[in-house]
């Protein structure tokens, strides 16, 4: 099973894809993360998210898109431009007609380092360990999109909420 | 100068597409409600108010697209589904290569009734009074997405805020 995962910011969307074979042996594919210019029109940050994960959909063909759930814990300003980027890469996985999963920012925490209140290294650190990588990916935007993914595959594929996408019209 | 209202909500999307001739006459086309399946998926919701918007964008061909700028006075988890819809209808416009201008609701209410805290009804009243109609559109929220439209005209195009879209890539 191979795993897109996506973890959405107003500034940078980090992502990781991991694949798991038979054995349920991890491995990671590719990992990295989409920052749009930042002086640029939100409609054209949004076009670029949604173009870029679009091509990640397309090229990596997952089986599932797992996206973290975040809601909480900002200003309404940042929730709210938080809440486009997230329109645009949900827009893009129902498109491409792929599964998709949603996990809290506890659970995916909980999943990867087994405590939800983990802080950022931690996770970067057992990010490496699961996936035996020599150090976190970096930044640490694409090792939270790595840890998405690697939730959904650790939870064996229950997701806390699974979206079943419409068939691409 | 034609141009296309949106009022994104996170449950109805009203729109409203109206024409100011050479003389400044205004003119409704089109107006109505995008109100995805309730009991779809966020994702599937996403996606029908992406095609709905692209569908009206092929359509109308406007000059500009006007959205509502909403993000205040509602709780955490309103404002990012608000944000989700935002984010695919400030997509669709960017990917039309059309001009996006947003505006406050106190903008909005301010140009249509006058006053920047009338109320629902005021705003449907003036709505038809600018456009000659019999009646106010109906539902209400058909008759904010033509009031976002008409507050583009009557500002003279002189949005609070203009977001020039890249072109399509």
């Amino acid at each position: 099973m191979k795993v897109l995962g996506v973890d959405p910011g107003s500034a940078a969307t980090g992502f990781g894809v991991v694949e798991a074979d038979a054995r349920g042996a991890l491995r990671l594919i590719e990992c990295g993360v989409i920052r749009p210019a930042p002086k640029s029109t939100l409609a054209s940050r949004l076009q670029q998210i949604h173009a870029d994960l679009t091509a990640l959909l397309d090229r990596h063909a997952p089986d599932v898109l797992a996206v973290e759930d975040a809601f909480h814990g900002r200003n309404a300003r940042t929730t709210l431009v938080l809440g486009h980027a997230r329109g645009v890469i949900l827009l893009a996985g129902a498109q491409a007609g792929v599964i998709i999963a949603e996990y809290p920012p506890a659970v995916i925490k909980k999943a990867v380092t087994g405590r939800g209140a983990a802080m950022k290294p931690q996770v970067g650190f057992m990010v490496a360990r699961l996936l035996r990588l020599s150090k976190p990916p970096e930044p640490s935007d694409a090792a939270d999109g790595v840890a998405v993914a690697l939730t959904h595959l650790l939870r064996g594929g229950r997701p806390a909420l699974v979206q079943l996408a419409r068939s691409p019209a």
